[in-house]
């Protein structure tokens, strides 16, 4: 069932620890098959050394049920759907632990945009939510961790901001597919850390102007974009 | 004499090496047979490159006397029987000089836990030890390095700190064997740089909210577990 | 077309990769053949893993009109050949998104001159460029990223400052040839780190005195240079 | 003449490219036959990944003068001869310019001693030499270069502190042949960087306390050693 896409968010899961965004077991991809409401993503806990297509999981994206595979989907499972359902743009959803994003969402903080390498990717900051109110962690935490991210989102278009930081926890990332959502948080880690190391120079580095934000998310995003092949 | 267990404390030292916690020869690992009372750790300052299972130097744990094996056990052999002798739970145990969690105990802190990576672990912090006072160093300092550990663990349970920091030193880490113990060593070496980096963002970030901290650790860990597999 | 120069820039963006100056498809190389008036450089966002020789586009000295090549040049390329036009000693540029030099371009500062490293190849500091004002970034955009670097060297030599930061952008380096300029990016990425690591240590440190700057410069290049090889 | 000093010679240097010490044409190590007066030390500026025993070129510890090889030798020959000299007791000189030692010695700053990691190797700080005045960059720089160097060992003993950092240029390391001498920047490097994270967690972190230091340094070197296999 779903081979191909079970084909594609194992590689993407695998890609995530190639490039150093997740170690141990500490992540999670995840893609969908809009046609039929179908999510396939990773099962939770399983070392990755040994991770195959047929370990995958699908679940459905109406009530989380699981409809095929013999493992348990990853422990956010819930998080995943919640944002399937209501960013209908995407079709693959990233979640891990890299250093730097990670660093970010401890501090609770949105990373400003400083330069044309974040204006490429970000229309603006990374945005980085409130945090969960104590009642939210106890009850239904996982689909709660998605809400505040749909909150976090209410004026803002995911196509423009690929990525999330969920406050004292971590970032997610999304793309039309589970490769493009892991290209997403590739490019998240490194641009976090970039921010880091450009308040160490200086402290006081104002935003990038906003001309030049424009610019560059413009010339590769949208229907004016020139940069890349046709 | 304990072949299986030499096997895989001499894998579990090599481990080590290749994960990157340990440069040169500084860092060891050991596991116990309890049944035995024998502790198996690896010979003092021998090269990685050469090192088999037949060089794992078997000591006893009652008073640390070489039972078997050719070679000089770790000179930090008495700071791990101390530990095998009060932590009963635990069948391995770490020390490395790995780099962002000896430069915590450097400066003499413990990790605050900032989020739920760290929580994921550490029911709270990664605890620090006191200073050893110049008599503790002078006679049985690593006996008296691993008293200073059990002086601080007190009031914790060493399975929800899976390792600790001795000051002006470095990092020992445990778990139920020798390879999660490195397993340990390994997850401490991340929330370390993830702390620091956490703090050159906002060095005034707060501790996790302790009902997010609880959420992640019980998820993991207890009778009410719910991630990985069954 | 050019078979000899299309092999030399290929390899040079290459090896940006090989190097870690450049992840994703950020970044581009160039080299100039003075006599024909004729530029090669990288097609614009093609993944490097299938970059061959013959995707390298030819474009026109005078007007940046392609003379040969399937593929639309790198979207910087105004920004190469004004520097060819003005810079008559160079042939070949590079420009990358490397972590520290994109840090400082960020910061928008230039890079001071703390040690023999930098002395090496920078006779004083790595310049930065101003900030483009929101007319120069509406219009012909890459061209004035091209006219304020040449700005900034007003009164500088670029054989004696062989890179440059373009504030809140990245680095642009040249060299004799494209390997040259690719290996001037190397060195301006690991001077840029060394910086930030050293104004940590001491925020205060002194610049270089100038008769070691000198010495160390003048050791390498000009007539009186006595490092190398004959 | 002198094969296996050029084959041990050729490898030290080979090793800091290895271990990440040296990147470019940055460093040199060298080798002394005490008994001849002869000292084999690598080429001035030649690329590492073509680098053979037979390019290593011998000079006499008296005068510098070439007793043979086809190459120039390292620009800063005169720095190691000099350390032969004066430091009877070491075989290996190594310069780098690895980044974290180099950021110190462009801090103009002595590494002060944290923890038991650099007690293992240093009685103490890793020393910073003043700077040089004018004249003596002018005039014999590189021979003036390894005499501060010994104006800084004045009450200090080399075996004691296996390197140190020159102001606003880099580190120098040494040991009983060009092996331990490269061990011994790798040391440093490491070390290095360790005090600089262990400040940035708290700026105000005190020095290990003198009993603890003299204990580890003791426990590895001296006639009262146990550390190691007898």
């Amino acid at each position: 069932m779903l081979d191909n896409l079970k084909k594609q968010v194992c590689e993407a899961n695998l890609k995530l620890v190639a490039e150093g965004l997740v170690i141990q077991t500490w992540g999670n991809a995840s893609g969908i098959d809009r046609a039929r409401g179908l999510v396939v993503i990773k099962p939770s806990g399983v070392p990755y050394d040994r991770m195959k297509p047929k370990h995958m999981v699908v679940v459905s994206l109406a009530d989380g049920k699981v409809v095929d595979g013999n493992l348990k989907p990853s422990s956010d499972t819930a998080t995943h759907l919640e944002l399937y359902r209501k960013f209908k743009e995407i079709g693959g959803v990233v979640h891990t632990h890299s250093l730097y994003a990670t660093a970010w969402a401890q501090a609770c903080s949105g990373i400003p945009s400083f330069g044309t390498t974040q204006a490429d990717y970000w229309y603006g900051d990374v945005p980085c939510t409130r945090k969960l109110k104590p009642k939210e962690i106890e009850n239904d935490y996982e689909l709660n961790t998605g809400r505040i991210i749909l909150e976090t989102f209410r004026k803002m278009n995911p196509l423009e901001h690929p990525a999330v930081l969920v406050a004292s926890h971590g970032p997610f990332a999304w793309g039309k597919d589970a490769d493009e959502a892991v290209h997403n948080a590739s490019v998240l880690e490194f641009v976090a850390r970039l921010a880091s190391e450009t308040l160490r120079i200086n402290p006081k580095t104002q935003p990038i102007q906003s001309v030049l934000l424009g610019k560059h998310f413009l010339r590769k995003h949208g229907p004016k974009a020139y940069y890349g092949q046709k």
